[in-house]
């Protein structure tokens, strides 16, 4: 059975597919992580394009039947400029559209530097609600801590505490965690931002809408067991202490691959 | 008259760039921040000489008369592998040199995780002095907290505690900055170890390095102007608000250009 093909810029779009296992077990995944061209948070639209179209080549490939772009700062700054002849997915929509179904009207999104200048995830949100309320908010060093391993740590809280001062300030009622590294942050978030306040978790909210989009005969799924292959474009040792973390197994194994090259095609 | 090439992952080596203008103010200067491919300092040691090789390329193509490798991850694990028509110097030698010269017996390291899993600092060290204990410590939290402008913040400062306790519990009387964005935390760096550790700047140490060795009849200079350029791979906004910062000038145009279709050559 053919694969789904997801990429990120790195291993945070490893909680899509946690996500994607979760719903669709039988479904086979090819996973990208474009490691030596990481991060895409702080880089410029042209080069977020230019990067995304040579990445889902590279699943196309692979003869992926869909691919899911989990990555933000993609999705918000290069999913219009692609064609696929196959289903293809990003994860601000399904994110803005689980927040505007969901909020009373307040809405925090919090995600890496490029997402928010995008503006699309606030474009997303109006053009399902005009009524909402929505306050932005970059958090560049969330990404590090993350791959640091400092989830649950003091100093994190500290951290977050500052970005989301303004966001508490505005009385939001929904944040969007616009960025797939960021779920692994969501317990200490939900703490700081109290119980009253929604977590969308952008990256469940895909898993969500492929789950039920994927065309019907192959999400039930042949008999046979789903076969997933991981693949990175750098072989640093931090990919595979963090795959192993999200994915809650051990040596996961990856193949490196070069995909800079298809882009010089 | 012929410039002198730099490059640096991005921003950071800068702070080379800062030090040569003060010791040779005639020399024109050609930098090459590789920012679409940033930071280097999280990835593998082939990528990282693949990356090394494209920007020599490049400077040498704009018909530098020596290269400086301002970026200590490159210096650390690319360096052996480059060949030039042209001088070239890393940040390392510098950097260990003066250290291994000043030291009292027991120099600290702090740089990225790729420059200390190397062991370029330590080898260094140790092929001057046998006789030095050294204690090398990673940060990978300083240089977003740099890019994020935090370098004078209690919440860098908590980081710095944490990541520099181990090296003060060892009793350093000299501590190694290994990374060209480490020099913008140094007085905060200073204050948490106190007066009587001597920081070492590998961005001065190169500096110091080149002024002295650089060919006679070109470092007395023309009477010309020099004149300086700043090429970027990627045009993301923060590297210019950083560079302003960095060189202490306003609106310094930035470049575009694409190295990576080099390497395919």
């Amino acid at each position: 059975m053919r694969p789904i093909g997801v990429f990120d810029s790195g291993v945070g779009g490893l909680t899509v597919v946690a996500a994607l296992r979760r719903r669709l077990p039988r479904e086979s995944i090819v996973y990208l992580g474009d490691t030596a061209r990481l991060p895409y948070g702080t880089k410029s639209a042209a080069t977020v394009a230019r990067y995304t179209a040579s990445n889902v080549e590279f699943l196309l490939d692979r003869d992926v039947r869909a691919v899911v772009v989990a990555c933000n700062t993609a999705s918000a700054l290069a999913l219009d400029t692609l064609e696929a002849p196959v289903p293809l997915w990003g994860v601000v929509e399904p994110g803005a559209d689980l927040a505007a179904r969901t909020s009373r009207g307040r809405v925090g999104i919090v995600a890496t530097e490029s997402t928010i200048a995008s503006g699309a995830y606030s474009r997303a949100l109006l053009a399902r609600r005009d009524d909402l309320e929505i306050v932005a908010q970059s958090c560049p060093l969330f990404v590090p801590l993350v791959e640091e391993g400092w989830c649950d740590d003091p100093i994190t809280r500290q951290i977050a505490e500052r970005y989301l001062e303004p966001l508490l300030a505005a009385e939001i009622d929904t944040l969007v965690l616009g960025c797939t590294h960021y779920p692994l942050l969501a317990p200490l978030l939900q703490e700081i931002v109290g119980p009253e306040i929604r977590l969308v978790d952008s990256a469940e909210a895909v898993a969500e809408v492929v789950a039920r989009e994927l065309e019907p005969e192959a999400a039930s799924g042949s008999p046979g067991v789903a076969a997933h292959r991981l693949f990175v474009t750098d072989g640093a040792a931090r990919f595979e202490r963090l795959a192993d973390w999200i994915l809650g197994e051990r040596g996961t194994p990856l193949e490196l691959v070069d995909v800079a090259s298809a882009e010089r095609r």
